[in-house]
């Protein structure tokens, strides 16, 4: 059954080809599907296209397929085209010709905006609720740590010492900011585009503000034509909020790859959770570092591609966007998971506590005497010179004190200033509300 | 004279391999850098690194320095390696000594950082005020416009009846949302990295909040190892937040290609703002358009190129940084422009306000008559399949009344609270306590 | 199982990060596997690593493993890594200890290797097979159509007459040119890394030209660090020959859907290739060309994901590259589909004849005008302007005839040139020594 | 001067937003807009449309023109357009009207793809020619560094033994497969587009053939459209070929930055080559590597660049496709100068030879100890785990011999076979019969 079915059946081979794995993507948004009608019902129903007890039959039986989709016994029937057409047959099947009526003043494609546009604040509240997770272990191995001491590199040089609190506090501070991104996400899918119809509105009397109210949105995608074009953008610049993640955690991972190679062996793991060779015996491979870093530069191409599927698609809506779920779709399950198994290798982690008795990194201490001397009355450029011409002669003895006390260095972190920092932001996206509107929807 | 000089001096080769265009880009910078320095030299004096003395003559002559950049009297000497140097270098040969200690507790790292990141905050400015420009005509044409109907297309088909109110309104709300992501973009740049040195902090008692105070930062980049971690980042989700202004300012010059050629003919443009052809005298080339769409794809592109040049390297400055100015730079210029000769061409618009005229635009009318059916009683299927064989068999005569009224629709196009939407965008840069604190700064 | 099982098991959730859906993909490499342990161990037997009745007791088994991955009995069981794993188990399960043996001299890495370089040199093949015939398509179409004209556009704008006869013509000429392209990555692809072990060679004394020779490969990756560093340079540039056909696919299928429009008018296909809407019954949606499009953009974005993914790993293996195959794989299925639906469109396609009748075209013929002037002996200049400033004045009345004589144009297309050139690169492949290679192998 | 210029002025800000910084990119167009239209006005004497006469001084006034230009005293005047109107104005002035006569038949966008396409021509060469001077020294340096043995690492894990000479080898050979990819864009290149005017043909009798074996292309364009539909198609192609010796390059100067690095100390180089830093005097910092990097990094996002810019396009010319020169024309040098500096760089590397003293590169030789096992006939699984378990236990003591003969292994590098790939892949680009062409048009 397709909801567009003409007296003319389709090919086979053309039906095949532009369902494609839409089943199986689709499955994902059948909770969402059911929330957008609920509210749109309701909708409807105030403005006189359903009747009373029209409207209580179909909230029943929409929120017993909703108990359905997340008690797990749910799925789309091999003849039926999408999520949507499983919906209403269902409900028809169970009510009757009430059930027809939902479609009213409803087009495919403002319900699949709205499926969409819910779904994608599902996944960033899943995203961001993970990324906590992380951001606090992270701030308590920089406390932890704190006293650590490593090289710091810069040109992949030995350049001044770190610490292990500066490191982990590093990658802390970063999902402050990627937050950023993803809350610009947010705000971009936080808008309600039902009610645009096939993105030319229409001409029955509907309540936008309403639906909008009821399901928790901040605003209205107001103009139709604009709520269309959100389509593929919302992707693209979803995928960037999630990119932003994705390339800190690619960073730390490139980062332990590299300290858990023996010539820096800063770090290392428990044997569970690193594997072996088929033919080096002796290896602990960092095979989950190496997927965290390779599925997250996966996640940094996506925004190229939807720009790709979508540049120079002139205004109105185009069946190219229905591809761009095949990518989106499963980058969520794939950052989800990526931010979990850094948790878990983070809460494993084993610190090399005396990395710079090596002598290999006393020139690490050169800028601290340079600085010394600077504060006994010696011009910078001299010191700098003497030192370096100390250094090339090997007449350097360093002293191994570290004593930084300013904002963010090794002695003084400000932990609690980027925390204050994460909670701002956390604070700006407004889940709660939210989640109060959908379940007030399925009350 | 290089601020590394080292007693070997290095190949020529090597030296312009590495200097690149860094002069001509860094000409760009020249101003921020004088207002980072006259921050950092009140701190240095504030806690002691400096005399008031000192201070007084170092400020005094930064000022005059800033007032030949404005004024166009500056360049960076042949020999002066950039920026950085060259102003140290002035600076040093009037007031002497005094100028050398400005490089106390400071590296060129932290330097460039902050550097950068006054000038993307200036930037993104300019491009927030030039939108504006471009947003405020859409609005306004879109008033002007909203009794013109033109067809809806999905598929690229003849789908429903849409408006100029509809499509100029579609874009400027579209921007609405772009300045969300440029916000987020606005948000990481507005931290100060100043202190953090070569990215691993000073023994310098040095006191950041004072730096993020007088440069009007929201914030700190607290940890300095993430300060450094900033580059590229910064970079990359700049990037992404102009890409969203690109992409929408080339789908709107790609619907005016389309709507300017002559098989749709519903828009032209004065003589003077279109070109000719060396072969064909009757040509109206829209090459304004088509140049706007592709400078914006390239800004698409933006995004990924800084990630390709800078995913997987490990923690700490890589030079590789450095020539991340080389695409970027430009690119501010390149959107401005965009924006720009948007709103010229926009200003000088003829729109064809008899389109609908056409006999091949009376599909347009079918969803209505459905509609009208529904409103009838009659089940919206069974209308949908009567008006669908009706125009299989030729017999539709549609009614080309429109009467849509809910929120964003032809009748009602709701571009007060599209206004409202764009103006809370704006608020939340807070572009005025930047520029207080600048203006407070050169004093 | 695991091949590199170690007396520590590790952790379940780092397994199933680790394995991923690799099962799934894997299945594809299992006639390859097979293929390449067939050389394999040809070559262990001349070595004396195997045994004469070893051997034969293995390939008959490998043989019988083959066949019934034909015809489809063929699964890796739950508990069972990778596809390798699953073929080694089963030989082992049949034959006993001999089954062990084949993994001598042989690393997981270059095992994979191969099987990834013998399916993409299948998937090549299938390609060019599919590619062959919508050119063959093309060229029929582009004979049968020569006569008929349309307008040629340049910005869009009408510009000069063109015919179908050169729109068919142009997309088979322009997978010459791909073919080009894949025709390198053919070539990367068939050189043979077996023998490279873990991208360190091996103390046996293996005989690489022998399983080169056996596989059918045209030369070794020599160097045994190369051959490994292959890995993700193969896929790049696959991917990068791929993307060659599906811009081609991409560009005519926006032709196609440009062409459909009912502005254009140009082309209209049979009900059975084209979908309706949920709410506009008069439509005929291009959604095959629509989703063609998308694809092949989708694809044209792989080579971009690859690269980053794969850029600044240092030399050596990295578990990131396993990863490749998940956008990869679905790839070539996803572009024969493509090559297949066009071939489906194409020859269904229905012309419109009498598109210049419509005066709106004449302008087509403004520059057939001018060079008739200056064949008279009027300076091409001037002749210009006359025209230029009677089609201004409105007085322009063109003459509609055609006569285009030189190579390539519409009077004279050169398809039969067009075709060498295509059969030329065609032999270039030498798939014949490839096949007849294989044939030997599993006789 | 426009060619296309009407009576009607084209505003200020229009002409120089159009015009953008095509007067720089042009003048490298120079050489090659004169050696087409040495063609095209030798081809337009042989129909007719030139005299004898007009020819001669036509050809001898070109002639100067190429020689004003290779000896640099040639530039674009500031009120003209581009690089064709300038040639063609420096005729005119000096010939008279003959020199307005070689636009007959021929229009500025097949005169601009002939230009681009003999340009490219003449970069490809270059690149060929700077790439195979790295070949040869990297052949070189195998040779010479054979027996220098260094770790070979797999997931950046201390893995098997390696060698200088493979690590120099791999690099030499990575580069013949990337010439297979440049000679696809090669390919692309080598066929002539001048006669297609703008995309359509021309009435004119005008004989390709002709141009096509003065100017030494393999073949035609055949199919007029389709000469048109080569630009855009044709950058991307190339900037495919260029990204492939890119990431090679990239990827050599990873590993050179990782081995620089002081954890590794693989390698050195002269101070000469390292530069300094401002803040830490004893840096030897790898710049120039990490700027080849980087810049080949941003070469490999070239290609997508392109793909974003045209993509979705319709056929025709579109002024989207000017803009490509912008990153694709600088391009060339940079990556000439990355090859310039591997070769500077490579001539100059100091090599460690003693790297495996050190006790962490004991287990590189388990492997080895397994397989020796093996040959004494233990079974390869059970040789591995006694191995594995001793490692674990710390009782593994290795021998450190490496005998490694098989192909392309430490002990049998084949570079002679390596070397005869890369003079095939050399040949087939055919480079003699390009010059002579252009050697003979120039006499």
């Amino acid at each position: 059954m397709k909801l567009w079915q003409k007296e003319t059946a389709v090919e086979q081979s053309v039906e095949q080809f532009t369902v494609g794995n839409d089943r199986e993507l689709d499955i994902q948004l059948a909770p969402f599907d059911v929330l957008g009608s609920l509210a749109h019902t309701q909708m409807l129903e105030s403005i006189g296209l359903l009747t009373k007890e029209e409207l209580i039959k179909i909230q029943q039986e929409l929120k017993q397929i909703y108990r359905e989709i997340e008690s797990g016994n749910f799925s789309i029937d091999e003849h039926v085209e999408d999520i949507h057409s499983q919906i209403e047959l269902l409900l028809t099947q169970r009510i009757g010709d009430a059930g027809k009526k939902i479609h009213s003043g409803r087009s495919r494609n403002d319900q699949v905006l709205v499926d969409l546009k819910l779904y994608f604040r599902h996944e960033i509240q899943e995203l961001v609720r993970n990324t906590e997770r992380v951001f606090k272990l992270l701030i308590e191995l920089s406390n932890q740590y704190k006293e650590v001491l490593m090289p710091g590199y810069t040109h992949l040089q030995i350049a001044m010492p770190s610490s292990f609190g500066l490191w982990f506090g590093a990658y802390a501070e970063s999902l402050v900011d990627d937050l950023e991104l993803l809350l610009a996400s947010w705000k971009v899918c936080n808008k309600n585009p039902l009610g645009s119809a096939a993105g030319y509105g229409s001409s029955f009397p509907l309540n936008r503000k309403l639906t909008t109210e009821l399901l928790g949105f901040e605003a209205l995608n107001y103009n139709v034509v604009y709520a269309q074009m959100g389509r593929g953008k919302t992707e693209r610049i979803l995928a960037q909020g999630m990119s932003a993640i994705a390339a800190t955690l690619a960073k730390m991972a490139m980062d332990a790859c590299l300290y858990m190679n023996q010539n820096f062996g800063f770090i290392s793991f428990p044997d569970e959770l690193t594997t072996g060779s088929s033919i080096m015996p002796h290896k602990k491979n960092p095979d989950v570092f190496e997927l965290i870093r390779a599925r997250c530069n996966k996640i940094q191409a996506l925004p190229n591609e939807i720009a790709l599927m979508t540049t120079n698609l002139p205004v109105g809506y185009h069946r190219d966007l229905q591809l761009l779920k095949e990518n989106l779709f499963p980058a969520f399950r794939s950052l989800k998971e990526c931010l979990q198994m850094t948790e878990l290798m983070l809460r494993n982690i084993r610190i090399n506590q005396h990395i710079l008795d090596d002598a290999k990194y006393d020139y690490l201490f050169s800028v601290e005497v340079v600085n010394n001397e600077v504060l006994k009355g010696v011009p910078f450029r001299e010191a700098y010179k003497n030192i370096g011409l100390a250094i090339e002669k090997g007449t350097f003895e360093p002293s191994k004190e570290v004593r930084h006390t300013h904002e963010g260095s090794i002695g003084n972190l400000q932990n609690d200033e980027i925390q204050a920092l994460f909670d701002k932001v956390i604070s700006n996206f407004g889940f709660d509300s939210v989640d109060q509107a959908l379940n007030r929807l399925l009350q």
